[in-house]
């Protein structure tokens, strides 16, 4: 179990909003501009455009915003993603901002990406490769008002290649696990990502570090144990838990119901 | 020593300007904004203006370029990076170009970061973080007319936090470096990252790669020991190895002169 610990701001807002509308639903924002629908084409910032439509049908539902940065990697697309973070500043400023960027660099490097995700456009969490090691994340790390996501047990194919050797009687993705739980968290903003697509997992994960915030991708695009995933998931509180859904949402042919259903059949496995 | 593979497009083109120009050097655009002297501050696209006249310095004695991404993720300056390699591109189409970006998402979503680094930007490689395996790099991988430089083993200090750990009788960073050199470089694009503060280290994963080309960062800016990194990384053809050295050129009082001395210091320890 994990020691006790002070726990971030972002943390405690995203309980905050969980708990005000009874969901753990976080909505991925994979804007991919190759899929976005012709109508949202002829405006100046079509990403923007497409997330702000996306944003007044989902936002009842959900807890957090995850845009994952892949999609937004030209001087247009940040402007679009800038002006997306601006909007959910303004009018729901209550909703966690979560960059899906899977960043790391050495030492101080990291603070051009800091600069750019925590200061400019006012993400509440960022996620990041533990590969590097904690010292080369402090820049990340030592803000305490911010959330710092660590790439656990990822959900994508060929996942096990390097996160499944073992080193002595464990994984590596348990020892990646066990350190951020036991030894980056001094500030208690640090969360993990881990996949839905292996459940047991996600247990034996949850068993590793107490009370610790997970943030999990993956419900709902393939498919999956939902049940085991929100059980063996949420912390004792019911709570813990990030859930992401991204396509099963905004490709959706009706996003507020797919939103209210996926928050819903979430709830429907919470124990609270 | 690896098998006989075909080499990509762009490691012959750095082989060809390594030739040409008898230099192995590569400059490290980590154009930090905030460093900017002054006189730059004024244009309106302050990093461009400054990698312009950073370029003009020290191309004669430059066989590739490395913008870290890190330095450039707003939308200006991202535009201004977009501006600096359409002025290679124009100027000195002959100089490889690296995305320091250290980037990983799962499967699809890495066709975001290839079409922003490869296509849009027109980078001729990229540095890759190994976290989550080979599959899930594909989108990259699959480019046989691009480079694929993948972290082996970081500069940084706390490196060793994850990079060491033993799998068996090796450390984890022996084992990526076998796997990319064997089993990711069926299409003779990958290279690795190695850095340049453990020369014992360049050592090894050089007898266990062949003649695969490594990236050499850390070259410069910790003193170090030039000699033992350029005669362990090299291959058996006095190639093989791009060594970046970014701060003690680009902040140098003189960077031509800066560029020009460390062409010549590496050259000094080749053997060919």
């Amino acid at each position: 179990m994990g020691a006790k610990i002070r726990m971030s701001v972002m943390i405690e807002k995203y309980i905050a909003r969980a708990q005000r509308v009874q969901s753990l639903l976080c909505v991925g924002l994979d804007t991919d501009i190759e899929r976005l629908p012709e109508h949202f084409r002829h405006d100046p910032y079509p990403q923007f455009a497409f997330n702000r439509w996306m944003i007044e049908q989902t936002y009842p539902y959900a807890s957090a915003y995850k845009p994952n940065l892949a999609f937004y990697e030209t001087d247009a697309g940040l402007a679009a993603l800038k002006m997306t973070l601006d909007y959910l500043h303004e009018q729901h400023p209550d909703i966690v901002t979560i960059a899906d960027a899977k960043r790391a660099d050495i030492d101080s490097t990291n603070l051009g990406y800091v600069r750019s995700v925590f200061d400019w456009m006012g993400f509440d969490a960022v996620t990041l490769n533990p590969y590097l090691g904690q010292e080369a994340l402090v820049p990340f790390l030592e803000r305490g008002d911010k959330g710092c996501i660590i790439l656990c047990r990822t959900s994508n194919p060929g996942a096990d290649e390097f996160q499944n050797l073992m080193v002595g009687e464990r994984p590596l993705w348990q020892v990646v696990a066990e350190r951020v739980a036991h030894q980056w968290n001094t500030r208690g903003n640090c969360m993990l990502v881990v996949g839905a697509t292996q459940p047991a997992v996600l247990r034996e994960v949850r068993q590793l570090v107490g009370e610790l915030t997970l943030l999990v991708p993956g419900v709902g695009a393939q498919g999956g144990d939902l049940e085991s995933v929100i059980r063996w998931g949420c912390n004792h509180n019911g709570l813990g838990l990030i859930a992401n859904v991204a396509r099963a949402v905004i490709w959706a042919d009706n996003p507020a119901e797919a939103a209210r259903h996926w928050r819903d059949a979430i709830n429907g496995f919470r124990e609270f």
